[in-house]
């Protein structure tokens, strides 16, 4: 094998089959900085990809960061923060000083730049935005007018922009004669005088086409522009849908000011793509790296509301209480059906949530959906059911209950598919995010129509008598 | 506002603010399509970008497609197949004959040609094979050779690669020279006699540099190598952590076999990141398109494993038997610990889960991780508890079965917080897909202990007396 590969192949010694870096290699480093060999640690980390030093720090517990950064200080440029997670960043960044951070700031695209300052309290981002030079600190303080997760924080305005006049040859030339344009790019944007993109050329184009022919010939007109106060989540379902690999954006007059990669896009697609999880469970960003406080307070918040929506089930049981009393059974095989109601909404829901959230489910299809896990519901119901049914029925061997538990199990499953559709997609009609509360909704209808169909069932049947 | 503008802004008439399309626009189609008239439904669809059309079969009921595609035929090009769902596409292949597919097929590169063909029946992809050039077959049915979800199978053969020896100018006069070269490309590859890449330059360093330059001076050599059979999870994770726009493909002798370009890797970090949430909720591949009787077997499979689960949580139940016939509350009270410990379990499993498949958790951060979810646990666990206590006191009035119940959360909330992080560390290290198999065990568990717990201590308490 020839020395690239090794570099990437899974016996590499820092990192393991996945890419992870190995345990041993971690605390390597850690003994060697708290032994007090910063030569050392230097000298083990130095080979490694920006990538993994930050994932180095992440994986250090939050105590010992500062000293691993005091030891590495040399090997900690701009692009290991640009890794790194935003909690972690933030305990590194309070071990350094606002000239520091500056210089770091300074090296990178506008947006790793924005990423780094904007979690910064007031105070310091003042301190460090003066560190900076005018040009950088202009950039950097127009990108923090925008909104949160807009694209204008996501955006860079490296970028390369010339008129329509121009020839492949000017193009080339002008991009051979400028020192500064450090940063990578793949597509060149044509603007017409007010600065307004009318269209882009792929580099590839550029390379292939005979200079003296026009860049406006070779351009393609069609072009999805980016708003800058769009949000990250719709610039990411947009680069997705289109196969982008970067796309202008553009203000309200419609002038070019700014560029977003896909690289700064695969991160969002990823975190979104996965938020909802966590959404899901109320787990909030459910970043193991975030402070402990931040992780309490989240979760205890869906729990609470959690505890209300099962105090409201648990009121239906007690409203039986004197069946129960007779028929002790009843109370062993409830949780049952209520159960199977959670787990089929639970499905049902997980299915729509992604589904909305990838644009597959609209107003032209919700119908279809609704009618498709009606159906999908029926058969559960009837096979879980029928299988519930025979095992209590050879347990128990009581016809009765058996016959009950079944009827129950189908109603509360035909219950589940419904609202499981029915419930994300008002809320996402509502403008309310279905991920974060359509859980505590179904699972509360759910909790509620088990208890009640079953014990109301078992009541009528004279289970209890 | 300018014309290019236009195209992609809001008041676009066929697409909403979220870059879907209006119902209205899809009804207007199917309608054209309905009365016969062909010719109205193509110039409502002719303005549309192929992932628009693409979109639009997905949005069409089933029973429309046939009639649909029909009328559409002459934009039903291979660039909207390629954007097409798999279900959909499968559905809309199966209404052309062989030659029709091999001329779609021809057309793309090879990734999006194996994803059309490797969905067909063997006796439909031996004929369409069949019906394609000897060129294009062969590189397909290299591709077929390697396991499905495999980089073989998502790479293109299409990518320039050059000597060693070359100059910028010899690259960019060979560029020019090849009129074969339809395909989009963001780098060139460097390589060695043998094949095998020995750099990467981005074609941005290309046009900046003089065309007297060697290549060799100019290349990256740092470069990530795909091995042609890596999983394409991990692909993604690989061009995720190292903002990777493409990627050479290398077999296992170390030559360059194809090449991966991350808006083919985009596609698979949105549904993996996406398909924990799926797993989780035990709904398969959740995609709304699949056919019903698919759908169905793969939920009702995960839904009896949780009635053997949560049969095995009744039987505690139906321990306590005795207890519950005298005081019937504690069937009331019982399914609000066990569903405590469910949801604080799958707060923790979802973070877990998602730490696991981003590479964040590992051996190196395991127990500290554990040690953060057990104090997550007792703030939780006190928190609800105090609050459960006074609830049901204020409404029951029994000191003791609010202590008793108390007691239970907290402790249920500490082994839910326990589980949630060591079930799927456990599975993982089993490589077994944590995603999938964990909720049940994590429920299960929390059930069990909640039921126990808070019936065997209101035992204790004699509450039942």
């Amino acid at each position: 094998m020839s020395e690239t590969e090794l570099r990437v192949a899974d016996d590499d010694s820092q990192l393991d089959a996945d890419d992870r870096l190995r345990p041993e290699f971690v605390d390597a480093v850690l003994d060697a900085v708290e032994a007090g060999h910063a030569e050392e640690a230097r000298a083990l980390v130095e080979p490694l990809h920006p990538a993994d030093i930050a994932d180095l720090f992440e994986l250090t517990p939050e105590d010992r960061r500062a000293a691993l950064a005091a030891a590495l200080a040399d090997l900690l440029d701009a692009d290991v923060f640009a890794e790194m997670n935003d909690y972690v960043r933030e305990d590194v960044i309070d071990t350094l000083d606002a000239r520091q951070v500056a210089d770091i700031a300074s090296e990178l695209d506008t947006d790793d730049a924005v990423a780094i300052i904007e979690d910064l309290d007031a105070d310091e981002q003042r301190e460090v935005l003066r560190a900076m030079e005018p040009d950088d600190r202009a950039a950097i303080e127009e990108a923090l007018s925008y909104p949160e997760e807009s694209a204008g924080r996501l955006m860079q305005r490296e970028l390369i922009a010339v008129p329509e006049h121009w020839t492949i040859g000017d193009t080339i030339d002008f991009l051979r004669g400028s020192e500064e344009l450090t940063t990578d790019f793949w597509e060149v944007f044509v603007v017409d005088p007010a600065h307004r993109p009318v269209g882009t050329v792929a580099l590839s184009w550029i390379l292939r086409t005979p200079r003296s022919v026009a860049i406006a010939d070779v351009m393609q007109r069609e072009q999805t522009l980016i708003p800058v106060d769009m949000d990250q989540e719709e610039v990411a379902l947009r680069f997705q849908k289109y196969a982008l690999i970067s796309a202008a954006v553009v203000d309200a007059s419609g002038r070019l000011v700014g560029m977003i990669t896909v690289d700064d896009v695969v991160h969002i697609i990823q975190e979104e793509a996965g938020e909802d999880t966590l959404k899901l469970a109320g787990a909030g960003d459910g970043d193991i790296n975030e402070p402990i406080a931040v992780t309490v307070r989240t979760r205890v918040a869906w729990l609470v509301v959690n505890l209300g929506a099962t105090m409201l089930s648990a009121s239906v049981v007690g409203l039986f209480q004197g069946e129960i009393a007779r028929f002790a059974l009843l109370a062993a095989l409830m949780p049952i059906v209520s159960a199977l109601g959670g787990n089929a909404g639970t499905q049902t829901l997980a299915v729509v949530v992604r589904a909305l959230a990838t644009n597959q489910l609209t107003s032209s299809n919700t119908a279809r959906m609704l009618f498709r896990e009606f159906r999908v519901a029926i058969f559960n119901g009837a096979a879980l059911g029928t299988v519930g049914a025979l095992g209590s029925y050879v347990i128990l061997g009581n016809a009765g209950l058996s016959t009950v538990f079944a009827l129950s199990m189908i109603f509360n499953s035909i219950v589940a598919g419904l609202v499981g559709v029915v419930v994300p997609v008002a809320l996402d009609k509502a403008n309310v995010d279905p991920a974060v509360s359509s859980a505590v909704f179904v699972t509360t209808i759910t909790d509620v129509m088990g208890f009640f169909s079953f014990l109301g069932l078992a009541t009528l049947w004279g289970l209890g008598h």
